[in-house]
């Protein structure tokens, strides 16, 4: 009877309201009830995400909202400038390149973000249609600024997409304000759903793009979305029990206030952080993400720290890619993990180090959380 | 978004893999298919409460269970020895009452347990003709020595009735081994399931005294219930969505192992306990059962205590009752409440007593909790 619970950076657990709304009756979709839903599915999505713009939903993955942006709203006369600081940004530059575009990859150290000042510079030479930028590069747990490279984008002709799939509901993201043309996101993430949805919300700026450019793609042509969006509809059949329960989620998301949700995931961030280098540990990023820590593991542990956590303690966390393969483990902060369970999760963490022979003082881990965890309520 | 979590001692929170088999589509229950899965639940029920008696499940509360073996099994030319160390020895002695028997109230000191040396003085006038006890006793958060009395009691022609209510699943209770003639069990504890269901296990010695004893009840009459047993049947409507949740909690708890699920509990108990000390607080009972643990609030301390816990932290826990009212709060082990919420409940403790006024080091009983809890798993 070891709880299963997952620290993973998506999926992330599902709280049971919304499991047993997507457990109710199937409705069909090409009806009043769908429509009604989904327009308040969308009012609700623009509310979290600051957005007077259309939020488009789509039945798929992350990188399905990603890819439709970056095929439908990139300029075939102008390079786009892609952040590659992880696996995602190399995500990016690949969807990028197989739509034939003229690709400028910027490629960054590990745990670094792309800085405003490179975007200024990169922008100064009219070269550029569009921005590709990872919000929170999961895979490095570092955040980048991108109100800053919003700022600097909005001055220019060019659009800004940010993959916002792992800092939408987590992490300080005010679209309009910081000039997001598009902002996509997964449903798996801090939306607190399975996966299965992305989202894309699109400013007028980017439509405009958008409406000179014939889409490469039927399923991810955006103006498709647009045009059944306008009429509380999708153009192809929608994921109705994943939408139902995104209702529920965005709701709860808004009656908390995204203000208090992103301030507590990063008090959850900063506990996880100071935890585990009072434990001795360092954290991975320079510029750590609060929607997901990178913790490399001490000298003499491996990956055997993710087995023994999850076999013994039923916390699944997530590993290393690429040069941090066996060499770190990252923990989410995202959507229904709370603080009473972080401080669970550093105790299992503390078990786990001794048990692999790491000389580690037994509660000061959860000490040092439960220090910081004080004012969450 | 805070989520609720039950530390009360009944109703405990219920496993998904139960409340999904409840959430089942209704079938009948005078059927193959009912009395295949009634065998299967009787079964797993023998084991963990490991006896070879029959076990009997009634629709109802785990008081309709223990009103049954008193009105049932209780000699009418005899007198019944009570023990009433709290609310339910009290009441148990109520339901004698209600039945005319002869009782003698053993009024015991709350926070402390019938003693054997007691139940043998006693039994030795040859008055007696059934023992009721309170395994542990929920209201004071103590355990009596049931092992002790259940041999004692064995040597008489008396017969031993127990309240395992809140025993049966988390403390050791081995049922035969310790010649108990009825246990008594409620489903919203140890037993993971909602409230609704009691069961009664009964011995041969039992049987050959309710045999004897014309029913004073005809819904709670043991005999009936004997009689459809034997065809794996009820003989009133069963409560067939509990008893098919209690079809995959006690499979559950049989898979783990009673004995491991024992030590498990005891542990969260110690660790509970311990943590309390370490923040300077006191455990009330003299005989703590570690099923529940009842603690002394500090001085300045009232049951603003549970309310602020459960508002800003949602966790329930229970109050004291009559002369603990408002003066000690009840953490429950049993069931699925694992070690990582306990960690957490301790660090809202602290937030709670900080924001009581009391003087805290936040981290100082996590800490202490962290180290019973090293090697729970």
């Amino acid at each position: 009877m070891i709880k299963a619970r997952l620290f993973t950076p998506g999926p992330t657990d599902v709280p049971p309201e919304v499991l047993n709304e997507m457990a109710k009756p199937m409705f069909h979709h090409r009806t009043p009830q769908f429509q009604a839903m989904f327009a308040e599915v969308n009012a609700g999505l623009k509310k979290m995400l600051m957005t007077a713009n259309d939020v488009l939903t789509i039945a798929g993955s992350g990188t399905a909202g990603m890819e439709a942006a970056i095929a439908c709203a990139c300029r075939r006369d102008k390079k786009v400038l892609v952040a590659n600081g992880g696996k995602f940004g190399e995500r990016w530059v690949k969807v990028a390149k197989i739509y034939g575009l003229d690709v400028d990859e910027v490629v960054l150290k590990w745990g670094t973000g792309l800085s405003p000042e490179t975007v200024r510079e990169k922008l100064a030479t009219g070269q550029y249609g569009a921005v590709v930028v990872v919000h929170s590069e999961t895979s490095t747990a570092t955040a980048c600024d991108l109100a800053a490279i919003g700022k600097v984008v909005a001055e220019t002709d060019a659009i800004l997409i940010a993959d916002c799939i792992t800092a939408a509901g987590v992490l300080p993201l005010r679209t309009d304000e910081w000039k997001i043309d598009i902002t996509a996101t997964g449903s798996q993430k801090a939306l607190m759903l399975p996966p299965g949805l992305a989202t894309v919300a699109v400013s007028e700026k980017a439509w405009k793009v958008i409406d000179t450019i014939e889409a490469p793609c039927f399923y991810l042509d955006l103006k498709a979305y647009r045009k059944s969006a306008a009429k509380n509809d999708t153009p192809y059949t929608p994921a109705v029990s994943l939408i139902r329960g995104m209702k529920v989620a965005v709701d709860t998301i808004n009656a908390i206030g995204i203000e208090k949700v992103w301030s507590r995931s990063a008090l959850l961030a900063k506990a996880t952080r100071e935890a585990c280098e009072a434990l001795g540990m360092k954290v991975f990023s320079q510029r750590p993400s609060d929607s997901v820590t990178g913790i490399l593991y001490p000298p003499g542990v491996d990956d055997a720290f993710r087995k023994t956590l999850k076999a013994k303690y039923g916390i699944s966390v997530a590993g290393g890619q690429n040069e941090l393969k066996g060499k770190c483990f990252r923990v989410s902060h995202m959507g229904y993990v709370d603080p009473i369970e972080t401080i669970g999760l550093i105790a299992a963490i503390e078990y786990t180090l001794a048990e692999l022979g790491v000389e580690v003082e037994i509660g000061k881990g959860v000490a040092a959380a439960a220090r910081v965890l004080r004012d969450w309520a």
